[in-house]
């Protein structure tokens, strides 16, 4: 654990939540994710919507669109789903990319219905079995910061590098470049890091997004 | 153009640089893209390397990776490329997803280069030649700003609301959804709408990313 991430934080229910703010919980705190898969082959819909009835959507609220698909539901939850449907799609041997975009802290369509300064919610860092199938992916993470709490100025760098370090510990961490974090791995692995660095920076900031592209079975990488 | 975005901004050369930053310049300033294109047909790899030799890349660094390709240069040469790159995968025919990642304020690799506090940088809007292809596309725009300037305190949601005002009057909006922008139109619109909130939101913002994904030819939206 990197020192900069709070090893232990009070209960979130003791937050102070904004004046008439809604009690804040995993429900209605806006976790959720946006994933595109995208399959590099003739019989690719086969592929994506038998990847789509291969992961276990318990617990989830699903919506499968042109773009992405919307999954909102609560971390472990989410972030089974999205191994199981990734990895499934990679199974087949074809050139997979997978753009995954989770966010957390900003619920609603429009606008925030949480204002600023209603969070943070504390989250478990999230364990995935190993699904067996290896990707190299690029990272990027946001944490989306006004005011700073608890005397701690806002940093949105300070805490990047701290998610970095975490992967590094991690073991899939490869190297930074311009914008992003290399990582390499089991999906399952790679999935865990980004989504640990999500979280613990959900312990102090409010609003959160993640962006990750994996790349999966790419003759380039051979 | 939007209230909320200032029309006017001094000359960028008179914003405040912190001590012992470079003298900015749209040349160190971390103007750049990564760009990931997801061709699903079984010839993908001669439509992606065509695409790639079809895009005019005057101007710009062009590091091509096995996740992404990496882009960097000034904003008209940036989205030039950008605009001919995608649009040449989508005349194929195949349907094809394209994630692309702008980022500035924030140059070299393990670490911005400039510290917090080094920009804004001013960058014109840049208009593109219209492609004659279409897509439809979900977008995120990110103004990391810790600080504040200018006595104006940051509020990253106030200037999100800026830039998808500027997509609505551009005609290139469809509507909010969950944690993104829904756009359609021609791959051109759509790259000026998005470049556009980045460069806008740029002006008092130091550090400010976006990432789009293109959906193109796509057998569900028919």
């Amino acid at each position: 654990m990197h020192p900069n991430y709070p090893t232990e934080v009070t209960d979130p229910a003791l937050a102070p939540a904004a004046a008439g703010s809604p009690t804040l919980s995993h429900d209605n705190f806006g976790i959720g994710a946006r994933v595109t898969l995208a399959v590099m082959s003739a019989d690719y819909a086969e592929v994506i919507l038998g990847s789509l009835q291969k992961a276990d959507a318990t617990g989830l609220e699903v919506q499968t669109g042109d773009v992405s698909t919307f999954v909102a539901g609560r971390e472990p939850d989410l972030l089974r789903y999205l191994s199981q449907l990734i990895s499934a799609a990679g199974r087949g041997g074809a050139h997979v990319v997978a753009t995954v975009h989770l966010s957390r802290g900003c619920p609603g369509e429009v606008q925030c219905e949480l204002p600023g300064g209603a969070g943070p919610l504390r989250s478990e860092i999230v364990e995935l079995e190993e699904t067996g199938v290896q990707a190299a992916a690029e990272w990027a993470l946001y944490p989306l910061e006004d005011t700073g709490r608890d005397g701690v100025d806002p940093d949105h760098m300070r805490d990047i590098y701290a998610a970095v370090d975490y992967a590094k510990a991690k073991g899939t961490f490869v190297k930074s470049e311009h914008f992003v974090t290399r990582l390499e791995g089991d999906i399952a692995r790679i999935l865990e890091t980004v989504a640990a660095g999500w979280v613990l920076v959900g312990r102090t900031v409010q609003h959160v997004t993640t962006h990750l592209t994996l790349s999966i079975n790419s003759p380039s990488a051979r």
